[in-house]
């Protein structure tokens, strides 16, 4: 059975996903860097870029990223957490983003997961290491992602 | 750490907005009804309607939008709760909102979130103040909705 | 208020309902056999085919049916548990379903739900009866599924 701590820190790693989120669609780069910690590794794949190191360049990539559109929303479902010690879990999760690209384009759809090392920072969770899976997009420019690993 | 009455309530509280789902896509006017309070104030924007008082006048609209449609599905996720007292709370979701419409025109896709107040009520909870604020539509008529309040 | 020992069974639900849907998109048919119960009866409705019994069949069932796809994403949201004994629920979950045939041709999108009935088995639960109820299709060829029963 789990833990009543097991069960409050699976609530709070699912808040700080929903914090990701909510920031990707209210256009916060600020609030995105504070899902992160200091020296995170972020890596959403060869298309967007090469893996980021660090905090500043998180907020940095999620500024430049955000503006290619007028709106976003972000459906993130199928929340796995899986505890490595009491303060370190690696966590799963599903996402369905839509997109609104400035340009007028069609909109772009990501069907992704997100595969994330968390660590318990203080009072709460923060996102130390992140991978970017992609199942698969439409509208998307042909970039290339890192694959969800289907047989 | 939440305390199990916390995290009970949480639960529960996910409970109710999956039920107002349900009742939606089940096109149940009175099982929506039942998910808000006798004196609840609703405002699904400007483009739907005035914001609406009361339980029988949710019903009513309810009963109205739903037969709009021969299917729905809401898909309702990053459910995020804060606590402002022990009975009342205040709770985010994001809605992926799948419409059929009885005219035969094209699909309508609603990303959305609900902004809730919730409240204790005897055994369960109900939603007390709803506004339901919009990232952005596919399909729909041009309506004016509530923002997200993106940057 | 729910028990400790509730609240972990619904996580220890949940885990398995997005188990099975991670199984789908990885196209691991083992993983989703290990789903279920050694008896259990899953309908997919008619157009998918007959009820079918038994692990075997299921693990069969799936093998067949996801090699249909290049790619999918099932994005599970809308859990809801009800405990019939501390060792047996019934479980509604609602399920959009993004798939890209192998054909070429145009994606197909489902949404649904599972209604599952789950049962305790040693440390974990098991899917022991699931019936896919489907709100709508997108690209589907027409089958017959069984409804949601929308008024």
């Amino acid at each position: 059975m789990a833990s009543l701590q097991e069960l409050s820190d699976r609530a709070a790693i699912a808040d700080l996903l929903h914090a990701y989120c909510r920031c990707c669609d209210l256009n916060d780069p600020d609030g995105i860097a504070a899902c992160f910690t200091e020296d995170c590794v972020a890596d959403y794949g060869p298309g967007v870029g090469p893996p980021a190191s660090g905090r500043a360049t998180r907020r940095a990539e999620a500024a430049r990223d955000l503006q290619l559109f007028d709106a976003t929303s972000h459906h993130l479902s199928n929340i796995v957490v899986e505890f490595e010690t009491a303060d370190r879990a690696r966590v799963q999760s599903v996402l369905y983003a839509w997109h609104r690209p400035r340009t007028g384009d069609a909109d772009w759809h990501l069907h992704a997961q997100y595969d994330d090392v968390m660590v318990r920072a203080g009072a709460g969770w923060l996102i130390a290491e992140r991978r970017l899976l992609v199942a698969g997009t439409v509208g998307f420019p042909d970039w290339e992602w890192l694959p969800i690993g289907r047989a």
